[in-house]
């Protein structure tokens, strides 16, 4: 029986998406699986650009209803968390009962990074809770983001890699995906 | 017949959440539907603090489980995206086939707001799609984010609500979330 993998990730958005993508789906392959990336699919023309995004919306949801379990890139994106539309992808996949695996290519954790957006400048208010200047609380699960990503993966049979990848290869390194492809062929192959 | 609403959105991380999201729930209440909150239940104590996020994490998925309907709060957050706790929530529901509904306090939309990030330095790439100086490619389907989390919502019955709040009151101002609450009960209830 074949497997199918759908390969999350904002390498989507990359100057050389598609190299990417292709070499992400091959490293599936040749662990065993069946993969399916975003951006495999021709996405039919639209008259209007939301045409177009609610084509795609629908092309990728379609492909995430045929695989069997994800593999979600959470590397933080334009700032100090994951992407937001692979984090819907993994819960949308969580939702429906599907395998979940995760990686990121940063070492510092959720709440590293939040106490680096902060400067450092994080206090206890009076029932101890951290919090940053604008008064919102820092959590620090240690975990690799916000508690329903990681904990939605770990939770379920998934596993999660972190793998500390070069500030210029934070999209391209993919060490942390091979190691979590192993562990996802272990589980499921 | 009852039906339940889980309200997601940062403001489980303001200093006064609970008040937010009591007085979310009042409006909620007061529209005709059930709701259910992150944070309204108690969390078991946990002998580490990944043991907890767990437990929060299997807390709120429980809820949306019971849940008929999501209102996502999609503001951006500590950033030009969504939270992605919320974003994950989003998907989730979208993924078990609930009804689905969302608001921002940011009037600036998606591309915008990628602009503002790269302080304007988006050019066209040989293919003419705009990137910033990273390379990444700035999306453009005039959507409040991400395709995946304003598609999820507008393809299915859901709607998608836009409030200019003010700077201070971005996670406290409630004028958008009445808005697709009048929307979600006259299509629900």
């Amino acid at each position: 029986m074949s497997i199918k993998v759908y390969l999350a990730g904002p390498e989507v958005f990359l100057a050389n998406a598609r190299e990417i993508l292709d070499a992400k789906a091959e490293l599936a392959r040749q662990a065993g699986f069946v993969p399916l990336s975003p951006g495999d699919l021709e996405i039919p023309p639209a008259p209007t650009k939301k045409g177009l995004g609610l084509s795609i919306s629908e092309i990728d949801e379609q492909m995430m209803l045929e695989a069997d379990a994800i593999i979600a890139n959470l590397t933080p994106f334009r700032g100090i968390a994951a992407d937001v539309g692979t984090a819907y992808e993994l819960g949308f996949m969580c939702g429906r009962g599907k395998h979940a695996f995760a990686y990121t290519n940063v070492a510092a954790d959720h709440g590293a990074r939040i106490h680096t957006y902060y400067e450092g400048a994080v206090v206890a208010d009076a029932e101890g809770r951290h919090r940053g200047p604008d008064g919102l609380s820092v959590e620090d699960f240690e975990m690799i983001d916000n508690l329903m990503l990681h904990g939605g993966v770990e939770r379920r049979d998934g596993a999660v890699v972190v793998h500390d990848a070069a500030g210029d290869a934070l999209y391209t390194d993919l060490t942390g995906f091979r190691e979590v492809l192993a562990i996802a062929a272990a589980k499921l192959l």
